[in-house]
């Protein structure tokens, strides 16, 4: 599948921001004004960046977003509300679109003034940088503490032509709803209205970046943009086609390859987990005990240690605020039965396979809480020495 | 001031529970049925010996507790409840006081089977182990990854008489409200009546354990017991004379001391901060604000980073769900002023002002949200290497 969507170019370069010469400036343009919708962090502290682009993309259109890594430009004041504004009108005279359809987004260290003079000199190359092949530079450019750069696919026919979503993110720590703590950008050439594409920007996300977490933290900073262009085809689709349930499940898939993405690169994470609970009375309860599990300090410490602890996970279901009986619940840890109605099951022969489940890169645990037909699941990774390491000397 | 209470014996030995021979066996005993009153985790998973003190606490009265460590006796199951009945039976026996009078605790390691008939055979030992001066060998029969043993005492002159209250507690890990997660056992020979001790331990915990957190996970055993002798004087005490109030305020010392203790303990802490939140819309707001704070993966990290990453800080704030103005808000560490109004105000003088302060055993940060009235703290620790060693590895 290429990585073209049409209508959009991408570019990244390096500017000055990141003290190690990696790429920490990117851009998204569009040809003409695209369809716009985003999510923004439920954090009473907003970054400069969030404010600014919440309040343009009013409007239902964006052309171009500019995203700068290494600094957030959060608790900055005045000057952080001004830097914004004034590198998303050297971007706007650059790209010679109007200043109203430029939004501004910003990942790093918070606090810290931006060095709005080094991006500034930098726009022009940025610029003279874009292409419809940059995706993968402009997902580089975005990148903090992540390992590496975070792209999803998805095709949808509409009609008889094959349209693409393509979606890119950012972030390893500071991962959790609401909403997801990071940043994702996602564009498609499917011709949407401004209220579909809003509708379905806050069902997928309900149901992929909210339901991921790395440490519990929601930035100052999260935020995922979508863009529609309608390059592919004239059709307008509608929310309730079968194109419009297409698009819906593409953009879900897209986002939930992002959010895995991101929540298997939390910092230092050795293993991406899915906690899937069963048989909980409404499913708000099942997603608040797999939410609960999934940001247990102990659960994680045990991820990491490949030691099935069925204890730790049992407690943390416990303090969820969820009811259910606790002599009827049963656990998993892969397809090993570890815990059944109430009591332990696991032999030292089981308690080996589950071990050697834990070792995977990716797994699932299980838990049924009853009898009742709530289902919710959560995704999550382990806490380990690299967690502490990045984050105790992550500023200086 | 002497570890005696009137009253009261106490006794630690060896049961063969913990694997390297250290006490894991625990006795306080009462030399007449005492005024006893208790609080309990709120996890909805809770420990067989939780169940069977609950229901025997409620004649209010008690004269002996038994607590073992190595092994918390939670989600095992009947055959757990059996166990906790049958040692209190056991202990009973030996002690020749009504088993309604004996109540168990146990801490450790969560489903597996406890090792009952090597329990039930040190109870004799046990018991001739007792004596009034035994408070530090019950502490540290009751240790699990405490680095040593908890004790806090105060005095009390109730007419002419001094009185004293004497606290022993345990707890590393799993430190969370609500409520203590930890054991902790409080006696006194003050004459208290029943209602009377029940209201104090409750409120003194409200301001004391339930302010303090080491990684936001509640046990299935959290418990905190206190028991009343009466036997240094024969004036029972009222709540509300001076008496009562002194009692009150040594009770409120007493367990603010052991939960410090608990959270400077904290599973390979080497700080332990008091987040201290003013100006706040209400004390619940600020209580919130601190609780959020205390509990953030990167705010512990930065702590054991000696990093004043503010920006973490108000992140945290800022997604506590108290309203308040983030333009509002300034921070200190210790005295010194990092953040202003909305503003950073570090300078490289006081950025190494604050890391130096930040290298201490304790120390407090205060976060000024406002101009309100409410005000709240919470007792948190950084979050080190050392948890996360301790915590992967601990099961196995």
């Amino acid at each position: 599948m290429s990585g073209r969507v049409k209508g959009f170019r991408f570019a990244g370069v390096y500017s000055g921001v990141k003290a190690d010469d990696a790429l920490d400036l990117g851009l998204i343009v569009a040809d003409e004004p695209a369809v716009a919708s985003a999510v923004f962090t439920r954090n009473r502290v907003r970054a400069a960046p969030v404010v600014v682009s919440e309040r343009r993309l009013k409007s239902g259109l964006c052309q171009a977003i500019l995203v700068n890594s290494g600094n957030a430009n959060a608790c900055t004041g005045k000057q952080g509300q001004q830097a914004a504004l004034a590198l998303t009108r050297v971007a706007a005279a650059a790209l010679r679109v109007p200043i109203a359809l430029v939004v501004p987004a910003s990942t790093g260290v918070i606090g810290v003034p931006l060095a709005r003079d080094d991006i500034e000199r930098a726009i022009p190359s940025l610029v003279a940088d874009l292409s419809e092949t940059g995706a993968t530079r402009f997902a580089r450019a975005i990148m903090t503490t992540d390992r590496g750069p975070k792209l999803a696919r998805a095709e949808v026919k509409v009609g008889r032509t094959m349209c693409r979503v393509l979606g890119i993110a950012k972030g390893a720590g500071m991962i959790h709803p609401n909403m997801a703590t990071t940043l994702a950008f996602v564009v498609t050439d499917v011709p949407l209205r401004r209220a579909t594409l809003s509708r379905l920007l806050r069902q997928s996300t309900e149901v992929t970046f909210n339901r991921a977490t790395v440490d519990g933290d929601t930035s100052t900073n999260d935020s995922i943009y979508v863009l529609a262009s309608g390059a592919a085809t004239s059709r307008v689709i509608d929310e309730k086609s079968a194109a419009g349930r297409r698009f819906a499940a593409a953009l879900t898939e897209v986002l939930e390859s992002l959010a895995k993405q991101v929540v298997a690169d939390g910092e230092g994470a050795e293993h991406l987990v899915r906690i899937e609970v069963l048989g909980a009375r409404t499913n708000t309860d099942a997603v608040q005990i797999a939410r609960t599990i999934a940001g247990s300090q102990l659960v994680k410490t045990a991820l990491h240690g490949c030691d099935p602890n069925w204890g730790r996970i049992l407690a943390a279901a416990g303090r969820s605020g969820a009811r259910f009986n606790p002599d009827h619940v049963s656990m998993k840890i892969g397809s090993v039965p570890i815990f059944e109605r109430g009591t332990p099951v696991m032999t030292p022969r089981t308690e080996l396979k589950a071990a050697v489940t834990m070792k995977r890169g990716e797994y699932v645990i299980t838990v049924t809480v009853g009898a009742g037909r709530g289902l919710g699941h959560y995704w999550t990774c382990d806490l380990g020495h690299e967690y502490v390491r990045i984050n105790a000397d992550y500023r200086t």
